[in-house]
Order: C-alpha cells, then structure tokens, then sequence
C-alpha cells in the first residue's frame, strides 16, 4: 500500500487551536504557560492572512470552563491549575487574530477538538478531509487533536512553524508521534501559503 | 484545589493493552515493533497472578482489523504497515496471559481503547473510576486511551514497568505526557501488586 | 430483577429542550408546528419556578444551525424546512422561561441533546443520574434526547403534560416507545413539584 | 432546497438489524416477542439472495449481553427482561440468513448500531451514503438506528415488509417517525431487489 505524500488531499480546512489572550501571557501570569507562542502567533497571522483571500474554511478553538466549576473532569489533576473560565479575559480571541464573518468557531470542554463538539458534524456538512493545524499546546490539545483527527480517517497536517507547548521538548515529542501516526504530517507556515496562493481566490 | 494523590480512587480495573503473540515477535517479523516487551509481559504477568485472586476486572484488549482491509483509516499512513489481520496469529492473546472465565475482552479497530468499542459501557456497569494500564505501546495505545480516559474523567495509572513503546525515548516521552494530566499516573507492578494485597480475596 | 420505580433516583437534572420564542409561532409562521405548545410551556414555568428555589441544575437546550448552511446533515430531507439558524428571533429564549445565573444552557446541531454537545460531562460533573425531560418536539428531540439518554444508563423521565409533539398521534407514539424503555418514565408537572417541594431549599 | 428523491445515494449498504434465532421464537419463549417476524424473515432473505450477486455490502448486527450481567445498563428497566446473553441459542443467527465469508457482523450492547461499536468506521471504509435497512424491532433498534444514522449524516431506507416490531400500533408509529425525518425513508424488498437487480454483478 503506497503511503500518502501530498500535503493537501481532497477539500482542505485550517483549524486554529486555543490561541487566545492567555496564550501570550507571561509565565507567572497563567496556569498554562506556552514556551515562545509570540513566534507562532506570528506565523499564524500570516498564514491566515493569505487564507483568507481564497476558498478555504477557517476554523478557531476556544477551550472554555463553566464558572461553576462543573465541567473538569480530572483536568485538575495535572500540572495544569484552573484555567480558561467562561468570561476570562484569557479565553477571549486576540485581537488581530479573531473569526471574521463566515469563519468558524468552536467552544470545547477537552483537549481534543472533536471531543463533545460538533466538529466532526461542520467538517462532514464541508466535505473536508485535510485538516492544517496550529495552535497551542503542541504536547495536549493540538496533539490529542491529531490523533483524534488520525483515528476519524482526516490527513493530518502540522505547520510546525506555528504550534509550541510546554517545553521545546514536550513539543517535539509530540511532532515526532504525529509523525508516527502520519508520516506526511509535516509542514510549515511558507509551505501551506504556497499551496494557499494555488487556490481558487475568493469570489 | 487539591490534587488527588491516592493511587486507586474508588473501585478500579486493570486495562491490558494489546498484549498478544504479535508484541513478542523480533523486530524483523513484525510490522510493530516494540523495545523490551518481554521485561513487561512479565511483570504484568505478575500483576495479573495476584489480581486473580482478589476482587478486580481485567479488560483486554486487542487491535483487531477486518481482513477485508476496509477499516485502516488512515493507519497506514505512518510508521506502522499492515497489522493485527483478524484470524492471524500475531492478534491472538499469549497463552499464559490471555482472558479467563469472568474477565473481559474487547476487540478495537483504532488506538485508543475507547473509540468505538463498549469500553465506556463496561466501566460505567463495573462502576470503576480508576484505571490500572498497561501494555503496549507506550507512546500510541497506551498514550493514546490513557488520554481518552483522562477526558472521560477516569483517574489514569500507568505501570511504568508494565508498558513499553516504540523506542525508549518515545515511551518515555509519553509517560512524561500523562503525567502532565494526572501527576499522579505513574506507578509500577511492585505498588499495585502491594495494594492488589490488601483488597478482598475472591470468594 | 426488580424495576426501579422511584421517580427520581440519586440526583436530577431539569432538561428543557429547545422551548425557545419558535415553540410558539402559529403553523404557518414557522418550518416546525408545535401542536398546543402554549400548554406545555405554561407548564413547563411553573416546574422551572418551584425548581429555581432548591438545589437541582436546570439545562436549557437550543438547536441552533450555522447560517452558512453546512452543518443540517440530512435534516431537510423530510418535514422540515430550514429551521433553527443562529441569530435569527426563532431560537430565542422564551422571556419569562431562559437561563439565569447558574443555570445551563446547551445549543445543539442535532435531534439528541447527546449528540456532538457537552451535555454528557456536564451531567458527569454534576454527579446526575436522573433525567427530567421536558420541551419539544416529544416525537422528535424529545424522543431521541431519552432514548440516548436511555443508552447512556440515565433515568429518564419525562413530564408529560410539559412535551407537546408533531401531531397528536405522533406524541402519545413517543411516550408509548419511551415507557416501552423505561416503564417508570411517565411523570407530569405535579408529581415532579411536589418532589422538588421536599428538596432543600437553595442556601 | 430539493428533497432528495433517490432511493439508493451514492454507495449503499444492506443492514440487517438483530435477525436471530430469538426473533422467531413464539411469545411465551422470549422476552422480546415481535408480531410476525417470520414475514419479514422470508423477505430480508429474498433480498440477501439477490445482494449476494452483486457488489454490495451486508452488514449483520446482534445484540449481545455478557454473561456477567454487566452492561444491561438501564436495558431492565423497560418491558424487556433478561436478553441476548452471549453463548445462548437466541442470539445466534438462523442457519439460512447467517454472514458469509466477506460479510460483516458487529455485535452491539445498546439498541442503536451505533451506538459503542465500530460502525461508522466500517461505513466511512465502505464509502458508504445510504443505508438499506431491515430487522428488528422496528419501534427500538430499527428506529434508534435509523435516528442515528440521519444524525450521522446517512441516507435512511427502510424496507418496510422486512421490519417488524412489538406491536402494529407501534412498528406503525415508527416508520412514520422515520418518514418525519426522511420523506423518501419508505421502500420494500421488491424496490430493493429491482434496485440491486441492475447492479454490478460480482466478480
């Protein structure tokens, strides 16, 4: 069986995981720091920016906790305190960095992007089954996402440029298990605005 | 918030993960292979004497894919070639550590031991919260539902001395991710063995 | 094996399901007609008044669909039209019967308040096992909500003088199929206010 | 938006819904007796004789229980008692209507085949769109399949001589309720056996 190498196969979405306010925040400033997410951020804008002048969905993350503390589970079981309340200042989307009319957007209680979403539903009615991923944490969300995303049958691509986590080596941890899973899984932000400028402009 | 810091948490179960004929072979015979199984197939043979005796569910688990070659996904598209054919020998349990009356199997198409298998139905009717992994790999099945069960608000204990991966720094890695979930998760054969001890001997 | 017969078993939660300002639309102002849905929600307000003064959750449920028309599945391909899209008047709350602080309120893309929502960690966190059910429509979200509800080892109940339906005959169908699974299923408004009225009452 | 009118949509698969040696026990000898099952019998197996000439899938289901008595879940809370326990007679399938080599059978613990079990990742492999379903009950898992499926996106037929259910009045109720969701839900074996009739034969 000959493995799968393009980048882009079939219909093609771009998901933004959990980049928010707090994502930026300095270290004793938030339960969940995020080792030199500015460079992401900054690959991200740029990446998006390009999306946006063509025919690809968009679709941004917030991971998000009831005030009433109800919803958890054992997320605070780890290294990771209290974090992401409805309402924070944290969970709110950067400003140059937010969806746009006819963007997505998705509020999730987990890790996972597919867990007790409806994403799996919006990329059925899309007919999607690439999806390019960036965001924050490489080593949780992002790569739970991948391997949700592996085992729900979608090609899986990382702009390496564009994701980090807890440490520089929880991060390439990650991006070499990805790989495992899917050995095309690699790319970067210059990549994917190239295959990007390919495309149908929007109408 | 305090963390939880017990090792079982209300009544448990031991998970063993794709543990079959196939996990033993040399890395020149499998499509899959793992790094020191045998050290861990012997302890978790050990676990599982002790548990025999004592009030506790034992699940196993194997991957299973249907001969027809229909339900891959996107399995093949990493690291990982053709495996666990339904009916071939590398998916059979081994004959010293396979399922007794009264214990538990369950067959799985994907990594994690949730997705789209009756595990969650099982656990709910056994009323277990805390589960007792291992297995293989570390850094894929283990990791994988250790995750899923982390997101279904289970608490998450792995043997360290009981799972093995794909190379010593990916089981590694991996271990170092659980523990970001759950502080708690690791253990090893010697602990739970010890508290196996003090639970109620089987009528 | 005795069936349990206890109306409320451990602790409950108050569903109401998609009773927004549409529910009460005439049937040429709207793709849903709701037979005789005034009654219900009368009803269905004098629970939610009894309930807000002890200590039980009350969830609210939307069904709400992007206005890019991507994620109806299949759900115009029978009676129903277009229906439920954000933003618009129709999937309002009702004025005198939507969330206060510290209630919940779910929206959903589906028939089943279970499908691709959070309803079931909410639950979860909320340590709930028993489900008072109530809203529209009883042959459709109604119907599907219990009888995921049902698979998911929850009690169902449902206050049948709160769910009105399609028609009639296609009501009194759905809480025949629904008592058909759970036999003690059948409540009504004055049976559910005379139980709260033993609660305690909120501090 | 146009109704969908075509019978078969894109590729289709043939489910056969718990048709087991139980089905066709008399009243007084099942827990789940079905009002005359033996027509819906002769009639799935004329459309099986056809199917198996050419290039369709056959997907057979069971309900099975373990013996453990672990995973009935709320399943005894309802007009059924003790059923489907793995290894008895009645779960089997009849000797003329059993999976042959290259058919698939899923086993299942709740009433929708759906529902904890493997087959959506089945239909995705298959690149399957539409359903062909038959079996029974016609008022519990024919229909909690059907409302799944339409969730799930499928296309839902329903062949309705060759479902039956635990009585008239609510094997009726049903197939109106699937009808609600899908206007072009209602077909036959005859329909079927013409449809398949201009098929590929197989190879």
């Amino acid at each position: 069986m000959k493995k799968q190498v393009d980048t882009i196969v079939g219909k093609a979405a771009i998901l933004i995981i959990d980049v928010t306010k707090g994502s930026l925040l300095p270290p004793d400033k938030t339960p969940i720091p995020i080792f030199d997410a500015q460079t992401a951020v900054n690959n991200i804008k740029e990446v998006v920016d390009v999306a946006r002048t063509v025919d690809i969905p968009i679709i941004f993350f917030q991971e998000l906790h009831r005030r009433e503390m109800v919803d958890f589970g054992r997320e605070l079981d780890g290294v990771e305190d209290v974090h992401c309340l409805e309402g924070s200042e944290d969970v709110e989307f950067i400003d140059y960095l937010k969806p746009m009319d006819g963007e997505f957007s998705i509020g999730k209680r987990r890790y996972s992007c597919f867990f007790a979403t409806d994403l799996n539903i919006l990329l059925k009615g899309l007919k999607v089954e690439t999806l390019i991923i960036c965001g924050f944490l490489t080593d949780v969300c992002v790569h739970y996402t991948s391997a949700d995303a592996h085992q729900h049958d979608y090609y899986v691509r990382i702009m390496h440029d564009c994701v980090r986590g807890s440490s520089p080596e929880a991060h390439q941890a990650s991006l070499n298990a990805i790989k495992y899973l899917q050995t095309a899984s690699e790319t970067n932000s210059k990549e994917i605005i190239g295959l990007l400028e390919k495309m149908t402009v929007k109408a």
